[in-house]
């Protein structure tokens, strides 16, 4: 396993660990000068970051400042009650998959989506089956434009606590079956973004991100999870605050040959997204070398 | 599948459910005083209970009554830092199937433990691997002395949202694997506690059921899970308010031969825990003939 004590070469910030500083907004160029003050050399930016300072900007300080994106947050979303909502959200990832490619991104990481309605409060029906069923379809057909931009898609397996409202595929195994699925070949096409929050108490794990091998591990998520945690979205630990053995899991993933950047992402309302953001930053950095 | 629709004679209550009234703790001999006033067959009451209100009344009231445990709440907790809470543990275990047995619970249902310390907030290690190590041999050693006692153990998968405090045991497969290892006869003296509130999501879920068969389906508990859900503990759903596909589940378990109750288990802080209990029973059976 690489050797993170002496530095951040490999640390990667997922700009929703800082969206926040003290209490308010935090512009992705703010967020982007931050990481660039302090060495950290790759981001991993969201759309609706990117769309409110302009994406030719972005793209623009990106390449100035020679930053890499370890993925792109994010497609998926793919379900819907209707034809039209189905075709919305396809073309809606084709513009993902577009300004990832612009940002010259590893990869479109995918949040599935789940049962419609339900993150809104009410969900359409109770069908998970139908629901997963689209998002294979949805991520098939996205996978044909995917390739042909040659831009990896990344499902990211949420945890279970978000099986009705934000991503039906919950596993490794499930998000790996849906590869075999639809890549047999393990072009490098479709994989999965590993991230130790969603997947961490899975006795399964280990012998799935064995499976998954090098071609499929195309993004590496990390925080940590806080006993209590008091909300089910927004409050995710820093590394090394919780009870996740993150260092196992780096070791089984880069056992595989994984030598990507390990991306910090922090939900958290109450906490990180209350201190100022340089600091959180500079805390990333200090547990990126002690705790991952 | 049983038509539930023209009575409630296979409707069970978790004593949990109307742990207090209008918010005011509720006594375990008014909570079977309100269920017998209905016509409530059978109960699954927390041992909790029954030591404030004392096992020799709550037997006699039992037996009085002409009621059946469902199941009993619970044993397991079986993981500890040293040998003496291993021990301490083990030993308690053996009263809760002392207590199942003089109540002539169907089983003892066993909630299995995870990072000892974690659900007082500081975990004393991250090692899960250890915690289900301690797990496995805590059943197993339970196992002799509760088939002496002829009292089948329930292993209760928990959401993998309480992998950390309350059960390391997450999927119906981590738990008929269990069974597999322990028990591997089937004899009936080790199986499963479906609880649809925790395995709802899994997409192995139709398989795994089928996997345990008869004679591993001990119990099955019906609650439902709300968007959003606002407490990971004590915000769960009367069946029918979420978005839990029960009957299917309920068929897929009665398919299998499973003839049991359909035991209610709802903790709701904020809602149902505030209503006046007698009006919650009445809901349960109303939703019991229309949603489960």
């Amino acid at each position: 396993m690489r050797d993170f004590s002496q530095d951040h070469r490999w640390l990667s910030i997922n700009t929703a660990t800082i969206r926040k500083s003290k209490g308010v907004e935090l512009p992705l160029p703010q967020i982007i000068e931050a990481c660039v003050e302090r060495d950290i050399r790759a981001i991993s930016p969201w759309r609706d970051q990117v769309a409110a300072a302009g994406l030719p900007l972005i793209s623009r300080l990106v390449k100035q400042h020679g930053l890499e994106l370890s993925g792109y947050c994010r497609g998926g979303m793919f379900t819907a009650t209707d034809a039209g909502g189905l075709q919305a959200a396809h073309d809606d990832n084709r513009r993902a998959v577009d300004e990832a490619r612009e940002l010259n991104a590893k990869c479109l990481v995918l949040v599935v989506g789940a049962l419609p309605g339900a993150l809104a409060g009410k969900a359409a029906h109770k069908n998970l089956a139908l629901a997963r069923d689209q998002v294979t379809d949805g991520i098939a057909q996205l996978l044909e434009y995917a390739r042909s931009a040659e831009m990896p898609l990344a499902i990211e397996p949420l945890h279970p606590m978000y099986a009705a409202d934000r991503a039906c595929i919950n596993t490794m195994e499930q998000a790996l079956d849906v590869c075999d699925d639809l890549d047999p070949g393990k072009t490098g096409a479709l994989g999965v973004a590993v991230d130790v929050y969603h997947v961490w108490w899975d006795p399964k794990l280990q012998a799935q991100i064995e499976r998954a091998g090098k071609e499929r591990l195309l993004a590496f998520h990390v925080c940590d999870w806080l006993t209590p945690t008091t909300d089910m979205l927004n409050d995710r630990g820093m590394m090394g605050d919780g009870v996740i053995y993150i260092p196992q899991i780096r070791r089984w993933v880069e056992a595989q040959g994984f030598a990507g950047y390990s991306e910090v992402e922090i939900f958290s309302a109450a906490n990180w997204w209350q201190q100022e953001h340089g600091e959180t930053l500079d805390t990333c950095i200090q547990r990126h070398r002690s705790a991952v």
